[in-house]
């Protein structure tokens, strides 16, 4: 069993009528709910929890983390943002969702700005499928579509992937690297762009199918281990003597 | 002419006689005396000048940092270190050497820990060029040695390189990533492993040719500009009405 | 200077009166001025010169080879193709334009069969610069469009590109990876997708300025040499006794 | 169940005693032993076989195939070797082991010489994992050791890996890319050093734990379809009108 965390802020779903009514359990209960298999064991945590959800217990008992934030961002403690980071770098996988692209840990573990363009304006998004051979679009075909999405544009201000796997086309004229997969460290980390509050996204069997795949293709391999910082001895016998420094 | 500033720590070339003696001017300045030519001009920063040497106004008026670091890595204050990497991502090239890999705008650029295995056992160390079209590995034959370097060992702790230059092979039995490039943001990064302050290793003319190289490969082009994050208009006309969310 | 070759296929730009209304002097000659510079030398090759124009000769004193073709992709002779795939390998660069996607050398040179979806509709298609440090992209903006274009879309089937410059919008729904590097042996390649016969798309001052970046870069490097198959002797003493088998 | 293909050239292991003495019942039986699971079923061809193993009927019906060759490269048939390409294009795993680095199906899939230097001379081989998050490297620590094996040495002249997940260090002062991935069509394939027919390497656990993962990581994905050329209509209205072109 993969054990899955998805982390949500839970304030749009709470606090906004539209989003409200896209997802009345919440927006990580739908996620959640839609990922529970025989291979996927899920836990739900938000900001408003206890160390926000995210104590070193409950990391320690993450296999693959799901994050969807997007006002609250800045709000995460530094504190909290680093122990996720450094549960990545230590082996767990972390799949950072729309507007989690300026999440804390994310911006942390890219190293970089994180911009993009965006707009609000009930859009057609296509994705693309541009990696076949990927076990995160396994069962989805050439494309698949959302009706009405927010945009968000290049130039999208990440490292180049490890691998593209989706790439967006909006009605209004942008292109977006949609899928994109990370490895840091121990760690493997999917950016996966759509999931605007405002509409019914993760309802969407094809984004529910990818975020599963992305899980299965997140858990840990066993070769994780604390980060090395070491000083050795020779394994092969010196041809030179060893002068020691004062 | 591209506008480079060699930092050094200075510290081990002025306290500790053997890397005096290698060093009489400081590790920085043999380093800058290398690169200059009719495409580079050089400056040259310590630790111990004004704002480490690193201030706003020296910062917009160097195209390529150059940055050795060892001893003093942690005491690079945080606001330097990321006046430093929103520098690199806007456009500044960087190149780290050596014990650098643990200097806070590397670390950060990166966002993994950047560790690796080390062992100062008087080594030869040989460099195999694995990217023979690279720019950087230009007039560098199949391979070049260095008769006595401290170890660094894989696993080293960096995401996958952009490209993949060198490969060290150490004479105890070790490997290493030693020349690996990233782009962040709008900047070029490069990583370069040799350099130990208890050796010769930047009066050798490879890797003095392998620095001058990346910095001709590391200069800005004119693209560089603030970090994006923006909301913009359709370029093309919609075919939904918008809704305006309240 | 970089000795640059523009192969042109030069069938449509003499036998299909739009085509040549475009292309007066053909569309390779058309390309060739655009390129002319202090930096570049251009030549130019038809089909129907001798040996195709690509004898060893005119291979051998290329630094650059510029390629478009489309109709009479599968004419080349197998010979030629080869030939230009080891020049390739053996360090010249290598620019396939357009349709020259299923041009042989390309083929062979990528291994994969490089299909992708088209249409002829008079689209706009817009060029997103997703990669702003690389010096292909230099003095473009975010983007630049082509008022009508034939449409190529995604999937690809290429090997994932070592960099990928652009990303093409296009009117009717797809997008495209439309710039991309590639290295194979000591040469290195770039696919750059505008340039249907039946647009002025050569004419077009971003373009030129895409193909003028692209030569820049795909200069060889001085390290080119014939491919390697050697038997070598240990460099460094080894522990053990050779044994040899009979 | 995976349906996985040894494929052995079965020369050496006929025709020298020494070989023989390794592998009894041939190298390629060795290797489908070792991968027999609960994941995963092997059937053996070898070059001796009708359609040298490789019909139509037989590729079908792989999911996985794995291939060591080396003194009889050169002698399967094209048709053959574009029998094999284009099923891995179509989707189905590649494992090509040791001097299979110059089979046709390998050199044309990479569409570089695959050259190298080499050396028989009893050497220690250790192969460093530099990839820890991936899981062909599962269950392997920091390193493991074959205690004799040929030299290969770089440069190795394949396009840069998609992945690289091991690098071996050699005795004698050589270093390779030992584990290398690449993605070709809908294919998966992983090249794997190690396996020279005069040492006992492929009883070596880790070498078949190795193997045994990369089968397992090759699967195709339910993705895989014909290659892709076609003529599509507009999925968007456009806003121009399509000009026929006589």
């Amino acid at each position: 069993m993969i054990r899955t965390r998805v982390w949500g802020e839970n304030f749009h779903d709470r606090l906004n009528h539209i989003c409200q009514r896209n997802y009345p359990t919440g927006m990580h209960n739908c996620i959640a709910d839609a990922l529970r298999s025989d291979e996927i064991e899920v836990s739900v945590s938000i900001f408003e929890d206890p160390e926000h959800g995210l104590s070193e217990e409950n990391l320690n008992n993450t296999d693959v983390l799901i994050w969807w934030s997007h006002s609250r961002n800045e709000d995460v403690p530094d504190e909290v943002s680093q122990r996720v980071q450094r549960r990545v770098l230590d082996g767990m996988g972390f799949i950072a969702l729309h507007s989690a692209h300026l999440a804390k840990p994310f911006r942390n573990l890219m190293g970089t700005g994180c911009g993009l363009t965006w707009r609000e304006a009930n859009e057609k998004e296509r994705l693309w499928v541009v990696d076949p051979t990927h076990p995160i679009a396994e069962g989805i075909g050439r494309y698949f579509e959302l009706e009405e999405e927010e945009m968000y544009g290049e130039h999208f201000d990440i490292p180049a992937p490890d691998e593209l796997v989706f790439i967006s086309w909006f009605e209004g004229g942008e292109v977006f690297r949609s899928g994109c997969t990370f490895k840091r460290g121990r760690g493997k980390i999917f950016y996966f762009r759509p999931g605007h509050e405002m509409y019914p996204t993760y309802h969407d069997k094809n984004v529910q199918r990818v975020i599963s795949n992305a899980v299965k293709w997140a858990k840990p391999t066993s070769n994780e281990r604390p980060n090395y910082w070491a000083n050795v001895p020779p394994m092969e016998p010196l041809k030179k003597p060893i002068t020691v420094f004062e």
